[in-house]
């Protein structure tokens, strides 16, 4: 397998610290080899590591054992961890642009993208709302069909709606939209995951799902056609549950994914249960991306303290859905007759 | 101290069992006595062990060591487990108005009440939209000053709002609001936990609290001004912080109780990390009143699996509130100076 492309993210963040990090563990971990969008310096600011300058994706691979591989995409001469500059947030748009490019190419397997300052980059004439739109446009692929999943070891979780007000979800919800983002995450579950009948929760929106429509109608008449619409299509879905019982210990596990209607729905109970392994993989996109859920954290840029956990779960997740992906396309081809 | 007073709960529901169960780790859980409020058929339908009637709650204390004491508020023959009648749901009330008056009367020390079924409750007369609005108004306080409170091991959280659809939400939060909640809560964290200066966070209504603004104007415009007010009262509050991370490990333990804008923000995060020993506990009342975070579970009521372990917790919860609250009064009654 190629290696896997990671954008080194703001120098000033964690990012270089949990990337070397996670290259440290790559035994213990048993990490596929992983190359570096970015440059030397911020690394050197937090780390004393061997790195080799590699100038292709290929070239990664051999050098990855003993060395953490990086693929220069800017210059960038001195960081201050914690300190985001101008400079810094070029290099880490450049380096989202390279890694997006080697992945597109298939010379890298996959990409996993480390966390940007969104308001930093706005500086640097970055406009996408976020990673997930900026990769989606990259990849031809409409932003609505390029769905985002939260997902650690105790759950996987799909916002319906994401970055937008909470008085405006209700308005935003449609049947037609649920539906959008459960067939991307049903047909994920299936190619990335290797679940060929992926279980699919779709939460209520309102408390207890509305309780029979007493406390909220878009449960019965925006969420309900949904649920009932994926079952016409074959697909195992129930809803709309109760959001707030659905993450229990005994419930989540009857489920592969759950369709959250808004923002915090989705995301409490990730960062509750799994926040030191939360995955924000981007699914529906030619290519496989994967990011661990967290941000910048400049607060404690630099001080040793950032566990690499995240961004390793993110490399894990990333390297095996590539390979099911691969390994899917070579049990169709060999399928295909050939000619005589 | 006096018993604490037990509502049975929906007869037919996992009420019975899951009383009978905590009574038989009361050594080994450290109960302190209770007698139950209700009758003795439901428990025989379900539990083979000793029981008491008892005709006061003060004969409960002798009794507990080798029964579980029973105080009867009705007749109740015939006990289907899962199967919820009339009959038991005139119990359940029965049982709920006794167990009250024994602590409004300062016979019992605290009320714990089991899982009821409101739609059954509604058929024999019973108006209120939860126990919480019941005990509330028999304790001649206001259901804007009785306060709901969930309680785990890793997390407390109140609900700002409550049983209202989502979309209702927005308008219902004031800074009045969000402030009087912050009180009692404050008041009850001190009073009935211990806790002399409780740290209160406020969570954002909107994704990232709103992010300056940039995704909703009420984290701004309603909740900031109640964090400040709460801060110049004496007390320490923060926010608004955004809920998706407020609830991640090295986040929650920073917080004695998170004020949480409505339902699902609440809810969400304590079944999620503290199912099996939810509380669900009622402040602001002039009795102590607890009660397991779950429901009447027909669905598994008399199968012997369901977990008496939230009960235990808010049995030990209320106990622990009660003998707080009495030493507090022991303790102000010795400051009194006696008359010359």
């Amino acid at each position: 397998m190629n290696p896997l492309a990671v954008s080194i993210g703001d120098p000033s963040g964690i990012g270089p610290e949990v990337i070397a990090g996670s290259w440290e563990a790559r035994v213990s971990a048993g990490l596929s080899p992983f190359v570096v969008l970015g440059a030397e310096a911020p690394l050197r600011a937090v780390w004393g590591g061997p790195i080799a300058q590699v100038s292709s994706a290929a070239e990664a691979v051999a050098a990855f054992q003993h060395s953490l591989p990086v693929l220069n995409v800017g210059e960038l001469n001195s960081v201050q961890p914690g300190q985001p500059t101008r400079a810094g947030a070029a290099l880490a748009f450049a380096a989202l642009e390279a890694a997006v490019a080697l992945a597109l190419k298939g010379e890298a397997a996959a990409m996993v993208t480390a966390p940007v300052s969104k308001s930093e980059l706005k500086a640097v004439g970055y406009t996408w709302p976020g990673q997930t739109e900026f990769v989606a446009e990259r990849s031809g692929v409409s932003p609505d069909d390029a769905v985002m999943m939260l997902a650690g070891p105790n759950v996987r979780t799909v916002p319906v709606t994401i970055h937008i007000p909470l008085r405006a979800v209700p308005e935003a919800l449609t049947t037609a939209l649920i539906l959008q983002r459960a067939e991307v995450t049903a047909r994920a579950l299936r190619l990335d995951f290797g679940i060929e009948n992926p279980r699919l929760a779709i939460t209520g929106l309102n408390p207890h799902a509305g309780e029979d429509g007493h406390l909220g109608a878009e449960d019965q008449t925006i969420i309900l056609p949904a649920v009932e619409e994926l079952r016409r299509r074959g697909w195992q879905a129930e809803g709309p549950l109760p959001a707030d019982a659905l993450f229990a210990p005994h419930i989540r596990g009857r489920y592969d994914a759950m369709l959250c209607m808004y923002h915090d729905q989705a995301l409490i109970p990730v960062k509750a249960l799994d926040f030191d392994q939360g995955v924000n993989m981007t699914l529906g996109l030619p290519i496989v991306r994967t990011s661990p859920d967290h941000g910048t954290a400049f607060n404690i840029a630099g001080q040793g303290i950032a566990r690499p956990d995240a961004m390793i779960a993110a490399l894990k997740m990333a390297a095996q859905c590539a390979e099911r992906r691969a390994e899917r396309r070579a049990a169709s081809h060999a399928q295909t007759p050939s000619r005589p």
